[in-house]
This record gives C-alpha cells, structure tokens and sequence, in this order.
C-alpha cells in the first residue's frame, strides 16, 4: 500500500510500504477512507534530523474494518469507524478511569511496526479498545466533522473538561489553530459564557466567533493579557485553554487567567521548564491538561455532530489526495491552509 | 511594646516599637497570647540583605480583642481570636469564593505599616473579615492547637484540598516540617487510605506516623522515587503534596505521581521555573496549590481540634519567651527544633 514517510525537516514522500496483516488477534485491519495532517505534524515537519529510516506519519483516520484477529469481538469487517489518537485496550485500570494515553497495553501511531493513519490502511492494534463504530455510511457527508473525533476536537475538549469549564464561565482560548477552534466548541458545549479566542489569523477566528466565541483578541504579549484584562474588568478568565505548546503561549496563559484560576493545555510543550513561580503560587493558579485521551470523550461528543449541533469539520478548508500530501504539509506549515483534508 | 525586627540574614532583635492604635473604623487591637515562628520565616532569616529599615516578623498569632474601631461588629474587646496568616475583608468576589489571599483589601502582616504576629500585639486590618473568635479561654490548653490555624494547618489543609484528596485516596506528602505534618493530618481527615510521608528527621516522621502516615520514605531523588513507586505498585500515588518549596522537592513531585495525578504545593517556591515539560504533558499531571486561603478553613477546620480529635499543636517542641526569639529563629533554622511557640 502506499503511505506517508517522514525522511527529515521539510522530506515527506509517500511510497510502498507493506500491506497491513493481522499479527496479533487482538488486531484489525482498517482501510483508511478519510485521513489529516495535524498541527502537531509540523513539528517534525519543521526539525527532524534527515534518516534513512523514515516515521510512518499520520494519526487521525477513519475507515472500513478490512479483516479482524480472532480475538476481536466489538468491530466487524465492513464498519465504519474512528481511531482515536492512541491506541488502548479501554480495559485496564487507566483506560477505565479515562486516561487511555496512560494505556500500559497501548501505544502510538507510526512507531513500533505499528501503521501510521496517512496511509491507505492500517493495522490497528487492540482494535475492541480502540476503533468506535460511526453510525453513517462512508460516503455520509459528516465525515469531516466526526474525523475530528480521532484527535482535535477530543483535544479541545479534555483542555476545557481538565480546565472544569462549567456553565456560566469565563474562558480564554490561546491559539486560533484547529485545536484551538475546537476548544471553543467545546468552551461552548460545555455552557461558557464568555469565551475570547486569542488569534491573529482573521479567517479563523471569524471561524472561531461562528463556534461560539465572544470575543476575539489579536494582539499578543503583554498587549494580548491589558487587552484581555480589560475584556474582563481587570480579573482575566477563571479558565485558560492553551491550544500553542509554546513557551510564549504559557506566559500568555498565566498573564490572563484570574487569580484561583486554571490553565489547562493541550498543545504539546516544546519547553521543559515553565515559568510558573512565586507570583503565580501567591495567585493560585493551576496548571494542568496534558495528552488528550480522545477515546475516553468520543462516544459523549459523537451525539452533537451526528445531531448537527456542532460542526467542527468546518475547520478543514483544503482537501487533497494522499499522493499530493508533501504539498499539504507545506500548505499548513506556511499557514495557507488551517488543517488539510487527506484522501487516499 | 516590644515586637520582633528583623536587620538582615541571621539578625533578628525584639525592640520597642510603636504601641498598635486603631487607624481606621474597620481595625481591631490584639493583645497577643500567643505566636510561634515559621519556616517561611527561615528564608529572610537566611537570606535578607543588611537593612536600617527592618522587617516587622511573624504571621501567626492569636490573642484577646483590647479595642475595635467604630465599624468592626464581628468582634469585641475581651474575645479570644485567632488570626489567619493574611488579612481579608472576608466579604468581596475572591474571599466569598474562598480565596481570601487576593481580597482586594486584603494583605499580609508586617508590612506597610502593619503589625508583625511576633510582638505584644497587632493593630488587625479588616477585623470583621480576617479574625476568627475562638469559644475557649487565653488559658486553654489547646491554644497550641488552635495557633495551627493561622498557617500550618490550614496550608496543609490548602494542600489536600486543591489536590483534590478524597476517601481512599493514595497521597505522598514532601516534606516533614510543620506543613508537611499539618498535611498528613489533612489527607487523613479527607479520607485517604494511603499516606507516605517522604522526610529524614526521625522524631518528625514518627510524629506524621501518629498523625495517620502510613509509610516513611527518608531516601531522596531518584532512590526516593522508586521507594515510593515501590509502595505503589509502581504507578506512584494519585496525590502529592508539596510542603517544601525548593525545585528538587518538586522534581521528586513529578516522579511519585501516578498518571493522571495532581501534585499540589504549598512550599513558598524558591525558584521561578518549573520543570514541567513533556513527559508530564504525556502523563497528564496538574500542578495546582498556591498560598493558603487559612481564612476559608478556620470553621472548618476548628471543630476537629475543640474535640481533641486531632492535635495539630504537637509540632510545637520548644515553647519561649518573646525575648528570647533569636534563639528560636536559630533552634529552628538547626533543625534543633521543628516548630517554636513564642508567648510575648
């Protein structure tokens, strides 16, 4: 079959690869009918050392169970389904408390001989604990918003349930990419009152107000947190939803959270230390969020977008096929494209 | 009257200073009964550069109302108060909330014209917010107890809260000081099953066994993680609370808390960043803690020491006189002695 493989910062070529066996009974064997690049993506995209031996890439998709190992007993070959971002059994004492990233039988895409979703199939290991059956045929027009399913929106939403956004809250949302989208959606879903997306891109904060925010802030820095402040009587937001995983985006976060507030974030750290000291131990600000355990939110999110109620596949707004996917890299690390659709 | 000042590290002097007078309609006067020192006091005490203006000491006491200003009503001259370790209005957004230390109105002793705990007696800002009348007598026995108040029980209460203890509940506490202990007594009155008390000073972590530690790791670092991991199965516990303040106790944090789990500090930090990166991302650890709102846990909190069932003051292993308070401050900073009341 043919695949995506990272050769290096800036190297992604789509080639033969082995076709997706049943090796342990336990998996299955999916044929990948929708698939995207993550935001997340770039960030390999933009550093990784050249190799000869590439990253299988890719780690949303949705498809059509192909073959199933003896053991499996929730999924059957022709349904349609959705793999979260991570495998896991949805068995173990970590996935039954819904941290299904914590999964001691479970793993990541793309590594460990294990396929990853910018493919044309995949093997998906612990298949019963993973893949979640959709309700709609593989031509249903809701593909988009339920892909959204396998990571952003499920991140969005652990940053605004880890954050214990509740009804009548104020939220401030960092970053105005896919998943930040997706945490205004979920901001909403979840009963905010206030909700200010913090973007620079007009495009997608327009988007961003359509979700449900109520307000949008453009500047950064220090500008970005007086501006906020003033949005919010001097107190900043009792949440923060920090969609960037930069360190910049971190200061922001504690600059407009109000005093006993909680930041919460989603985008992977790209820093190890965080500048979290005295001031905001005196303020006592929280921090917390982390990897999305998506498994664990989609069967109480599935409902809104089968229902129409939330539309969050409106955040793809290119759509190619897998052979042309080195150019979709290049779109979204460029910021011509916000999330780009995948094909196969 | 006489009161304690402090000229720089390693000089502390009991001088005459002005007598406390009511300034303004909402201040009460205290005569004080009792006071002690605190290991947040050690940092200055080791540290403060050499001054001609020095710093009024002490945050802790409690004492008998001599005079109130025209609009104090919660309070009379002749009540035995205690007072927590920040003043409050008690009646704005953040204090109803529970978050007495960001009362707008608010502030913290020894400063800005006010009072220091480690003297005669205090003029008290906002004395219907901040005092608490105590139903005992200046002659009590359990004064040591209720002193507990003011700070050390109430921050290891402050601990076990934001981290969220609940019954059954598995929580290693760092640090076998007066707040470490204070927060042992505070997971157990939440219900926690499991409690490892992680500290070197036999007498101290004998005395956490009493209060409801279940287990003592004295080993530090790496070796101190494992211990714990060790005793749990290797996951870490659920819970930890950090009552030290330094970046390795926050390191060792991180290493003995399950996936999922939530580390809360309540040691003033002596550093800026916190190494928070990653790893912790991928095993979804919230940070939380923050100064302690003693305020919000005194009604609490009282009932459990005016029934003897628990005794928070058997941190107090040196009582002296407030002459004679230098020595305390170096008996503490020895370890010679854990915790020193002070009776003025």
């Amino acid at each position: 079959m043919r695949a995506t493989l990272l050769y290096g910062a800036d190297d992604v070529r789509v080639e033969d690869v082995a076709d997706p066996k049943i090796q342990n009974p336990t998996d299955a064997v999916v044929r990948i009918v929708l698939s995207c690049i993550c935001g997340s993506d770039l960030w390999p995209y933009k550093s990784a050392p050249s190799t000869d031996n590439p990253r299988h890439m890719g780690h949303e998709f949705l498809g059509v169970v192909e073959e199933t190992g003896s053991a499996v007993a929730g999924v059957k070959p022709g349904d349609v389904v959705v793999a979260p971002f991570v495998y896991s059994d949805n068995t173990c004492a970590y996935c039954r408390e819904g941290l299904q990233t914590s999964c001691a039988h479970g793993g990541t895409w793309g590594v460990n001989g294990v396929d990853g979703g910018q493919g044309q199939a995949a093997r998906v290991p612990q298949a019963d604990g993973t893949l979640v059956k959709l309700p709609v045929g593989e031509d249903s027009e809701l593909l988009p918003d339920l892909l959204t399913l396998s990571d952003i929106l499920c991140t969005g939403y652990h940053a605004a349930r880890t954050a214990g956004v509740t009804r009548g809250d104020s939220v401030t949302v960092i970053g105005d990419g896919a998943v930040g989208l997706a945490a205004v959606i979920s901001a909403k879903l979840l009963g905010a009152e206030q909700i200010i997306l913090m973007g620079r891109h007009q495009v997608r904060t327009d988007l961003g107000r359509d979700f449900g925010a109520t307000g949008v802030v453009a500047e950064r820095g220090e500008e970005g947190i007086a501006r906020v402040r003033e949005l919010t009587g001097g107190e900043g937001t009792r949440k923060v939803l920090e969609c960037v995983g930069l360190k910049d985006a971190i200061v922001q976060s504690f600059g407009v959270v109000r005093d006993g507030g909680t930041v919460s974030r989603v985008g992977a750290p790209q820093h190890s230390e965080v500048p979290f000291g005295f001031g905001d131990f005196m303020r006592n600000v929280t921090l917390t969020g982390g990897v999305a355990p998506a498994r664990a939110y989609i069967d109480e999110l599935m409902p809104h977008i089968l229902t129409g109620s939330i539309r969050p596949g409106r955040v793809f707004d290119r759509t190619i096929g897998l052979e042309d996917i080195a150019d979709g890299y290049r779109a979204m690390n460029d910021r011509e494209a916000l999330k780009v659709l995948v094909r196969p």
